[in-house]
């Protein structure tokens, strides 16, 4: 992903403080590059400044132009964001799948993601201009987003796509079967001692203490502080047992 | 994915506006259930309601509690949301882990998804009610984002995660090899004809075609409206060279 091929353009935008709100995403994400087409007001004015908190480098480089033709003119890659789909608009992706396009072809190639006003979106003239219509899905009974928030979902598409790193789960080593077996030996001689378990059945409540941990899937360290619960037992057993005979 | 036992919990927010486009951004991804701890507001206050737009039902059933442990009495899975990662919160998975944890863990289980405050987020007391933690990645120069737009992309996980369908981008069959060469030996006549190629090594400029029709990867239309354009070119060339002997 080269970021720094890739434009954000509001069309018409009619919400100062979403012009601030947008920048502020693009600079969460990573992203520079804004113009606006036609907007309400400027990108000095305070509402706008207040909602980009610190993204004002954003608004300070940001280009306006009267026309989105002017505005894409040296773009070879141009993407309209619409919530219609429908005829003449098969093959309109969604954001993830966007993203995975982009990450090709902004190595090379200038590319603009383009967002229609508030109230109505773009026009079907606008759209004329894409090369790929993007879709954000959402719920059908209320599928407006706010502009910023749509913003926001397209760029944090591109982030995930060039960064994401599933967290490993499981960041320290499992415990292994003979520690675990080591284990489960310690906790039943603690267990029968103490009186927990069933001299004459012992192994059907270890069958569900093994399940738990099983569950669990005890780390090495977390299978050290089980033996050290049990050691601590085994130590107070013994003191008391003494006590008791000394009495 | 069970919406309906998803929770999304505002601790102590601080802004009107973003309580109600928290309220809008639940309602696009289909959420509904909203409870606010110690708000600054009320969900009836005019700000709340104007960024809300059409989520006046969210707001309406919202719950209001004085501490965050009350509102999450009832869940047995309790996700905090937190910028720092670090000591004590190994496990910290990403918004897409979360979604697809909770598609299982929803089926049965009542959870909550909580957010702290704009200003400071989730006090360590807090996160001590988590089973898990998620971070949202953005970018290491300004990672901050706005409350509502962090509720809206944990929200827009969730939604994904029940419903994506990626669209197939080759909506009609492909051409098949003997469609394209008729209309590539359908070409070759024509552009000889027009003395566009030439005779003498017709192929070299053909392939120079071939390889742009390949990567466009023509459907079986496509394929049909470029025979169209031949026959027409065809019909054209005689008709003019009629004309010609003619006169």
């Amino acid at each position: 992903m080269n970021t720094e091929n890739i434009r954000i353009v509001l069309v018409r935008p009619q919400g100062l403080m979403n012009i601030g709100s947008v920048a502020r995403a693009m600079k969460n994400m990573g992203l520079r590059e804004l113009v606006l087409v036609d907007p309400v007001g400027s990108p000095g004015d305070h509402e706008v400044r207040i909602m980009a908190v610190r993204a004002h480098d954003v608004l300070e480089y940001a280009q306006i132009f009267s026309h989105v033709s002017d505005a894409v003119a040296d773009c070879t890659w141009v993407i309209g964001t619409t919530r219609r789909r429908g005829k003449g608009r098969e093959g309109t992706i969604d954001p993830r799948q966007m993203a995975e396009e982009i990450k090709k072809i902004s190595q090379q190639n200038k590319l603009a993601i383009i967002f229609g006003p508030e109230d109505r979106g773009l026009s079907n003239r606008d759209l004329d201009l894409c090369q790929r219509l993007v879709t954000i899905p959402a719920h059908e009974e209320f599928g407006s987003l706010n502009l910023a928030q749509a913003v926001m979902i397209i760029c944090y598409e591109i982030y995930i796509s060039g960064h994401r790193k599933e967290t490993p789960l499981l960041a320290r080593r499992l415990a292994t079967s003979k520690e675990l077996e080591g284990m489960y030996g310690h906790l039943e001689e603690v267990l029968l001692r103490v009186g927990f378990l069933d001299e004459n059945n012992p192994k059907r409540m270890m069958a569900v203490l093994r399940r738990i941990f099983s569950r669990a899937k005890l780390n090495d360290r977390e299978m050290k502080v089980i033996r050290g619960i049990c050691r601590q037992m085994n130590w107070y057993i013994k003191k008391t047992s003494l006590e008791i005979k000394e009495t």
